[in-house]
């Protein structure tokens, strides 16, 4: 087992990753940017080195300071957390050329899951649904029509050098394909330039559901359920529960196996999660794999009683998994609390916190590394804490959450909490019946 | 369901069981004397009353001032948490007087078991094991002799007006009967005026270990498995955990067994707990039954998923229980963190605490009423915090509160922190190999 590892990261998932290790008898290594020199990680870790100055690719994004201060500090692992170098090829590369484990994947599997179009077409080739479509380029209106029925309607047209739903046109059945066909083209000519197509299945009323996995160095991977992460605003998930108000359990067996399936066909060592959209019908389709530990990882801990943390480390140090897939025995939801102003758009709001309560009881985790007199630098993300509440009912975890929310005392900044606060009382949040636009349509005035 | 419980009590588990309530969608009143106006129960409360000055008797003892507060705010069931009147017969008769619905045990059954030498007669008459010996008064060394051969050695012969180690003597075999009756008169009637001795089998090497029950009004009961509470100061406890390390599958089913019997026999309705004296070889003995949630119910909830407040409310309100009992699936730990200073004989350390941080992360829970800014007032027990830790193993428990002990901040006054920390590195605590003498040998020095 490791002896010392560096954490490459700050916030609470430094914390969390320095929790670990401490009940693992394994020392730490904190690297800081001058902005975080009064940061909790900072002061819990058994040595700290300061790395840079706040600007993240002066400290905390720098390969050089952070293998140096693994060289000066003994380290015999690196844990990047989530984030910054957390699924950086280049670093992974360099940590094994300077004979340091990397606790994450190797460079092959970052590079081959870091590209989305390659990841798209492994996993294709491995058995895993994808969203069908054509491939690449259309050629001809014939084709587009010969695809859609093949993939079956509605389908959407999308530019190939498009963006920001320029180019767009979903398609809902033949009679409509010339007219949204030459639109498409049309807008994407004077957009881009360029009036290539091409066209997918349109995925109806999407859900966000991945799926936590583990693999050895053995190849053999296991996975731990379902994540529902469709609470999202401008693609930032909020809020994250499981089990999924949407999925059974025969779904989530066959989620899981494809899961599963995906990991072991490119052989994936560590912690994981195959993302997957769910549509209406029950069909669920490749996203992209995320080949580090996710913000959202405490809500299948505490529905599984695992501590993926330590699982990652475990693994990268040559244990073997059981093989034994996990499935959720309790209700799990986190809440992401962050120093943003949710009346005003949520805009930023960074400063000195000047009274802080956190809550409590049965069934409250808090993951957070602030503390009172505390000031948030403006340079990083504004998440502060993960508000994590587990029960033996969705609609236990829906009223715990909203008691533990009304707890949480943060004053001298602006916070979320009065967002989610608002959300554990809306009727359709409640009856779990939402897709990922849901916060689209979501009523942010009235908070208190 | 109960529209409004008041709550008489104070500190955390007025917290705890407001929790609860919140949860449950009920309204609560706080009662609080002068001392307590700024505790973290009023103001989370919907209500809050007043019911005198600081000390108990002139206000959490008051009978009628807290009847007066449930009239007043119109509550209809009153939560007595533990301590103070929770096992007072006349207030639970004189909330049945006025149609206030006491979520606790009828006047009769306080009554029954509030008596020790009542509860442990009925509880012989219903087939439950309790600790062997004299019918009372032995008459003469002949009888003594007979009954210590039936009970076998080793027996403890006590004085009948006895009390604080004089008038006893442990006997080991037939040969040392003599002499040990002949001294253990002659201090009686020197230290008591009455030579009168009775004598019990000596229970060798015991360990604290109680039954969670819960009963309701059918008569039928369920438990919920042990809580071992051996780690022992002065009889008070300071550190609980199950499952016990000295209880095997075998032994907890039997103990449960005895527990669910215990409470069938007497028709018990509501939460309780079955103590029981278990000795080196196995066996175990009634000691007293507690009729009212306990401090250490949380671990229980942590490892069965169970919320007992919960379970004391809907009971009270009429509900039937499933009859099923329950095992744990995990294991946890509390250490009561009390406002006293362990380097100097535990003596109390009231004050105002002047900084304040919680630990957080997988596994953690706090209960507790302190609050950055709190001045605990030096009137009430001194528990201020209860730090609560689950894993998946006991060994994973003592690294992960050792963890989260080190991580807990409170200045402004000393707290039995150290002193946990220090027992979470002691071998012989660390084996599970520990009576409730254990903390008699204890070397309270060298704490920081």
């Amino acid at each position: 087992m490791f002896k010392k590892i560096l954490i490459a990261n700050r916030g609470e998932i430094a914390l969390r990753i320095i929790r670990t290790c401490k009940e693992m008898g394994i020392k730490t290594v904190a690297v800081y940017s001058a902005a975080d020199k009064d940061s909790l990680h900072v002061r819990f870790a058994d040595e700290a080195v300061n790395i840079g100055p706040a600007p993240s690719n002066q400290s905390y994004l720098k390969i050089p300071h952070i293998i140096s201060a693994a060289e000066i500090t003994n380290a015999d692992a690196i844990h990047p957390g989530y984030g910054f170098l957390s699924e950086n090829a280049e670093f992974s590369r360099v940590c094994q050329e300077y004979g340091i484990k990397f606790i994450g994947a190797s460079p092959e599997m970052i590079d081959k899951m870091g590209d989305k179009a390659t990841a798209k077409d492994t996993m294709k080739k491995a058995g895993v649904p994808t969203i069908p479509g054509s491939d690449g380029l259309l050629k001809s209106v014939e084709e587009g029509l010969k695809i859609a029925n093949e993939v079956k309607y509605p389908v959407i047209l999308k530019a190939t050098a498009g963006g920001g739903g320029r180019g767009m046109r979903i398609v809902k059945n033949d009679s409509q394909f010339q007219k949204a066909w030459d639109d498409a083209r049309m807008e994407s000519a004077a957009a881009f330039g360029n009036d290539g197509l091409y066209l997918e299945k349109f995925v109806e009323e999407p859900r966000h559901v991945e799926i936590q996995i583990v693999g050895d160095s053995t190849g053999r991977a296991c996975h731990l359920s379902e994540r529902d992460c469709s609470i999202q605003r401008r693609h930032q998930k909020l809020v994250e529960e499981t089990p999924s108000p949407a999925v059974s359990q025969d779904l989530r067996e066959r989620m899981g196996a494809a899961a599963v399936k995906a990991a072991e066909s490119i052989g994936y060592e560590g912690a994981g999660t195959v993302e997957f959209l769910l549509d209406k019908h029950g069909d669920f389709y490749f996203m992209e794999m995320n080949t580090r530990i996710q913000v959202e990882h405490p809500i299948t801990e505490e529905v599984t009683d695992f501590d993926l943390i330590k699982e990652q480390i475990k693994v990268a140090a040559g244990e073997k998994i059981s093989g034994k897939n996990y499935f959720p025995k309790l209700y799990a939801m986190e809440c992401r609390i962050n120093a943003e102003d949710p009346a005003h758009g949520f805009r930023p709001s960074p400063g000195k916190i000047t009274n802080l309560h956190t809550p409590g009881g049965h069934g409250v985790r808090i993951d957070s590394h602030i503390y009172a007199g505390y000031t948030i630098p403006p340079n990083y993300d504004s998440m502060i804490a993960k508000l994590i509440v587990t029960a033996q009912s969705r609609e236990e975890v829906l009223v715990r959450m909203k008691r533990a929310l009304e707890e949480y005392v943060i004053e001298g900044i602006k916070t979320t909490i009065p967002f989610h606060i608002k959300l554990m009382d809306d009727p359709k949040f409640k009856s779990g019946q939402f897709t990922t636009s849901f916060l689209e349509g979501f009523d942010f005035t009235g908070m208190q």
